[in-house]
Order: C-alpha cells, then structure tokens, then sequence
C-alpha cells in the first residue's frame, strides 16, 4: 500500500470544514445535523439506491450531479428518512439547500443532500432551518469526527477514516465517513458514506473510480438483504493538494483509485461489522471464477445467507450452508470442484467433505466473537470455485437474537 | 373452484399406493423412508433446485425424465440429503434405485428418488436396503398419510392433501405431499414435493403445467432466502380416473391445471406457514404490474424481507418495511402510485402515509400469530404499484427468536 492512515476524518483532506450539531430533529437529543463544507467548488461524484422508492434527498443529489457534477457542501440530516413524503418531502429538500445556500452566501446548486432515519416522517424543518446558522459557525478544519458523530443513528460507533499519500511529488489526502445498519428505532435502514480528497482529478474519471470502488466495497456487504431507500455515497475532490490534475487513466489515476477503493471498503467493512445484533465481521474471499463479478457475486450471496450467519453467531462450523449458499448465487459452476476453508482449516475439497477438528473450528468462530472491533473479530471464509482467474470478497455479519429483537420493537 | 377437498393425500387419486417406514436412517427413531406406487406406468414431469450443488438423487432424477418422462414409483428418505456426497453419493442413489426396482420386479428405469436430511452425509445404505422389501409389503391404497408423515425432518406437522374434481363425466382426483422449512438438526433444508394424479394428461401438457403451477406457488414462497440442494418436486398422472385424454389445450386443460395449481399453492402455503419459528402465515397480494411475472416477484420480494418479517413477529404495523421491499424488487415502478393495505387498513394510497389505527393494525397481527393453522393466522399484505393488470402473491413467514434459536444450535 503506497498510504498511510491519519487523523482528521472527512477534514484531513486539505481545503474541508465540517460539523455536527443537536439540532433537535431526533428525540434523544444527540447529534443531527452535519455539514461537510469544501472552501472551493469540488467536482463531485455520487452512486444511490437502486430501490424504486427513494428519498426527496437521493431524487435531488440525482437531479443536481446531472446538471452539475460539483458541489460545495453536503448537508446530512438524522432523525427523519425524507423518503415516502411525497410532493412536502420535495419542497422541504429544496428549503433546506436554500437555508444553507444563503447562509453560505453559495448558490444552492452547490449544494447536496442526504438523509437517514424514519421512513414516511417529514423533516422537522423548524429544527433543521435554526440550526443552520449554527451549524455554519460551526464548521472547522477538524470538525471531521463530530460530523460523523451526527449522521449515526443505532450505529454503535462512528464510522470514519482518513489517508495519505505521495502522489507525485506532493501529498494528497483522502477522507471519509459513514454510518448505517444500527436499527433501535425501527424504519431506520440507511447506508450513507462521503468521501473527501484533495486531489485534483477530472469528473469523468472521479465518477468513474467511484463507482468501481462502490462495486468492490459497499455493494459487497449485507447485513439483512433489505435496500434501504436512502442509500448514497457522495465523493468530493476539491484539488487543493496542488498535485498534478489527474485526466486520464495510467499510474497516477490507479494510485488514486486503490487509495479511494481503500476508504470505501474500510467504511463497508465497519458498517457490517456494526450490523444489528453483530458479534463478529463475517470476510468472505471466493476465487476460481471467469471474472471477478462471478467472484463478487458468489461471495455476496454466502455473507448474505441466513442460515451461515446463525450457524456463525452458534460458533457451528457448518460448512453444508457454504456450499448451499455458493451454489445459489446463480453462478454456474462445477461442483466437484468446491473447496471450502474457514480461517486456516480446511473443510470441503473437490466437492466433497474433509475430515476435520470440528472443536477447533467452532473455537475459531468463538474467537472472533471476542475480538476486537476489525480487528480480531473477522470470520474468514474462503470459497473456491474453480480454475478461473476471477476473485471477489463480500463482507457481512453473524445473525443474533438481537437482529430479531430490535427489529421486532414496536415503532409506538 | 371445480373442486372439493377429500382424504388420502397422494393415495386419493385411484391407482396409487403408498408407504411410510422406519428404516433407521434418523436417529430419532421416527419414519425416514417413503413410497409412492402408481399401479402402471405414470407420466412425470418434475422441477428441480437451481443450486449449482445438487444431491444425487436431483441429479438422478433429472438424467431419468430426460430419458423418458414415466415412472412407476418414487423412493423417498429422510435424515440424510446425500448432497455434496461426490462419486459414492452418486453410486448410493443407483443401489437405490436397483434395489427398489427389485422387490417391484420392474425396471431401475422406472424409479426416481428423492432424499432430505444433513448435507454431506451418505445415506445408511444398509438399513435403507434393508428396509425397502418391508416398505414394499406396507405399500397400501390408504398409505398417504404415512407416506406423508416419512419425509418429515423437523416440520412440525405433515402436510398433504387430496382434490376430486369432475371431468366429463367422470371423476379425476389428485392428491400431494410435501416437507420443508423445519431444521432443528442443522444443515437440513430441503422442500420436497409429490404430487399424484389419476387423469390421463399428455407429457408435454403435464411438464408445462406443472412448471407454470411450480412459478405460482412453490417459486413463491420464501423462509429464508436459502435454496436446498435437494429441492423437488414430482408430479406423477396414471390415467386411471379412465377420463378423456387430455392432449391439448382447452378447456379441460385448464380445469386440471386450475387444480394441480391449487393443491401445489396449498402444500406450498403449509410450508411456509412452518417455516422455523413461524408464528403465522404471510400472504403478499401484488397488483398494477405490466405482467404477473414482475407483480410476483415484488411479492416475493416483499415476503422475503428480514425486517418485514421481524416487525411483523412484533406485531408492528411498520408499513414503511412494506415500502422498502417493493421498491428494492428490481421492479420499475413509480413510487407515487404505491399503495399498501394491511388486512383491511389502509396505511398508504399514492406513494404517501396514510393517517391509520396503529392499535387496530397491531391487533390484527397480533391476532394472526394466534389463529389457527392455515385457517386464521394468515397476515394478509396487499400492494398495488400502478394501473396494469398483472397480480401475483408470495407467501412466508414471520422472524422470530426461535428461526434464530433453531439455526444457531450446535451440529456437534
């Protein structure tokens, strides 16, 4: 890896100021309402929920990056999903970018939206329209890790990451945040990441990495199965790290997209890790197939099985529903060519079972449910298919009672 | 309908025998060996697992009706799935089947085999021999229910049932039997279905009937979104009823698809409303779609929800779940048109929130998980997403602690 990991969050790319706030749209009264600001226009890239039913918010980032791939600021609200609100959601979208907008002094074109919390609620726009002020004075250099803080809604931890490296003889800096998959107050299910940098790169190559680092990071990981209709990640590149404008494929461009690919999949893991009811991060690795979207694809369908995931949080090293997962993702393969290993223990070879220490594979799975958060609480699964050249890895979580439970609250 | 219920599952149609044993292939000591004799050569068209892992016996089955799509009688046993069992699995299904084909005194050729239990595992070859002259004397025109009670592996009730219908003048009668969605000793997971006909019907209209009945009701229900590597289901028609030849389509034609749809939406609904840890019935009722392909996949997408299935365990009226689902179906539709009904109460007309009784809502979930099986306890869903004329209806199963408890225990 050519990077390294810093401080800083969102604001360690240079030229960013964010923060967050109580403005008072959640009940709990914790953090709201977040604003990642960059001193110079950005070019802008964006990939959103593919569900036909999508928040005010996702219809007006899809309206705005089509006229305009760049933005200013990014405006985040928790507490109400703005998703289902029908022709109110609209205009309460519209009024909070021409709140910001004005307290900026910006055009409202620069700005972008997104939300996370109750679907069918519309925003508290008393709330959101005070607080803005607020929020703008705010907005600091290091205001990074309390940005991140106000977008969580159930997530048990914030979600945050920053990078450098040389590119060119200069240093450029890439950060990111995300929250999703916490689920206390029930019709709250959204993943929503953004990513700054400071590199100088062309819009058409920039929205071309992100959605290449999406397929290998946010659209691997599962957690219930269930798209959520607020699904956005916005990545923002302001070139204020002075490198060299980067405008077509080559070194460079590579460097720059393995380092965003890098943010993205550290956002995803952390997301699935922080499933609901989680006790580990589930790695699945599969190979063998023609192309790495087989491989995506298999490893996708097995960190999503219901079955695996329990037989996981159980500490049973089941590898039956591995092999019944892989041969459901619609891939053809040659069965007597599957192998299976869990960790280092090898479970399944030429499509048949191996002889194995079945307590020591169920202590691998108790291990990892005492870990430390992605770090020693990862299950590794590994999958291989075939003699192709195509690999892909998927991350998920165990299935626990409390997936049940606070799914099963009642929203009254 | 043309039809009414009568007794006898597979054993109602004239021409069939049946029989169920214990053989000693499951350790629990209760009956794991099953038959089904038609007296003459039945046509038989059969539906099998897309898995890329399949058991032997689907492979099995698959070469046989490719050959020639007739059988005198199926051989079906629980408590091993013999999947994932390589060459030795492969040879077991032969000894099986000539085993069989033996103590009938008729030819391999006419025997198809089905086998449900742990994935992995060989089946018991020598008690399973052992047990076939035994399963053979008991076969008896009044066997369906034992038969039905054989292929059992955690379901918690048998389910099979028996249609007679007029056809012409004279009486046709069909009978069915199925497993599935039970799994207390893990790794288990297979549906299973038979279903067993006295009207003469022409092979190629059976298989397309039954392909297009599968899609309607078996391709519609969900428990976990994992598919079997054993999953099946064999329809046999001997054309003893002494009914016209039904040879093209038609009127007839379509009486006798009209009830093999129907006894194949019966055992598929008792499967579902079994699912592990169930506590009632979902129904999903899909309109406004260009086709009923597209209305039955939102609505099996939408019985397939994680968080649909646990707010509706917890009785919670959380129609934005409902909303989620379609949307995320792959399915175009626009979201303005979506309305969503649960039992009788409206909670969205336009793509909007509706102002509904919460209270009442939550009582008529709560009332579902008290009724009675497949009688009262059927959570009824309806959605419409447009103004085309295709309807579709999936059916499953709420999340509840118990799937978690089920499926987390150890195989050891």
């Amino acid at each position: 890896m050519d990077w390294q990991e810093i401080s800083g969050g969102v604001t360690a790319p240079r030229g960013f100021r964010a923060a967050g706030i109580t403005a008072g749209l959640k009940a709990s009264g914790l953090p709201d309402l977040a604003l990642i600001l960059s001193d110079v226009d950005a070019i802008a890239a964006g990939v959103f929920t593919t569900s036909q039913v999508r928040a005010a918010c996702v219809e007006y980032c899809r309206q705005q990056l089509a006229v305009k791939p760049s933005a200013r600021a990014i405006l985040c609200n928790s507490g109400q999903a703005n998703a289902a609100t029908g022709e109110g959601g609209w205009e309460d979208a519209i009024a909070s970018a021409n709140s910001l907008a004005g307290a900026l002094n910006i055009a409202p074109e620069a700005i972008l939206l997104a939300s996370t919390g109750v679907i069918g609620q519309r925003i508290k726009m008393d709330a959101l329209i005070a607080g803005i002020p607020r929020l703008v004075a705010a907005a600091a250099p290091d205001g990074g890790d309390t940005a991140a803080k106000a977008i969580m809604t159930t997530d048990l931890v914030s979600k945050s990451i920053a990078l450098e490296m040389m590119l060119g003889d200069r240093v450029v800096r890439m950060g990111g945040m995300a929250k999703g998959s916490g689920m206390i107050h029930p019709n709250m299910a959204t993943l929503l990441a953004f990513v700054t940098c400071d590199a100088a790169v062309s819009t058409t190559l920039w929205q071309q990495m992100l959605g290449r680092a999406a397929d290998k990071s946010f659209n691997q990981i599962t957690v219930d199965g269930d798209t959520s209709t607020n699904d956005t990640l916005i990545a923002l590149a302001n070139g204020e790290s002075r490198t060299p404008a980067i405008v077509q494929p080559g070194a460079e461009a590579d460097k720059l997209e393995a380092m965003l690919t890098a943010v993205c999949q550290y956002l995803a893991k952390s997301i699935a890790r922080d499933g609901e009811g989680a006790t580990c991060l589930i790695e699945v690795q599969v190979s063998g197939t023609p192309t790495d979207r087989e491989a995506r694809q298999i490893a996708r369908e097995i960190a999503g099985s219901s079955l695996l995931k329990a037989a996981v949080f159980g500490h049973d090293p089941n590898w039956g529903r591995i092999a019944m997962a892989a041969g459901k993702a619609g891939v053809p393969f040659d069965q007597n060519n599957l192998a299976v290993s869990l960790g280092e223990i090898q479970l399944m070879a030429n499509g048949q079972p191996l002889a194995f220490d079945r307590v020591a594979a169920s202590n691998y799975l108790k291990a990892a449910s005492q870990g430390e958060y992605l770090k020693t609480d990862t299950v590794l699964i590994s999958v291989s298919v075939g003699n192709g050249h195509g690999t892909g890895i998927a991350w998920g979580c165990d299935l626990s009672y409390d997936y049940v439970k606070i799914n099963a609250e009642y929203t009254t």
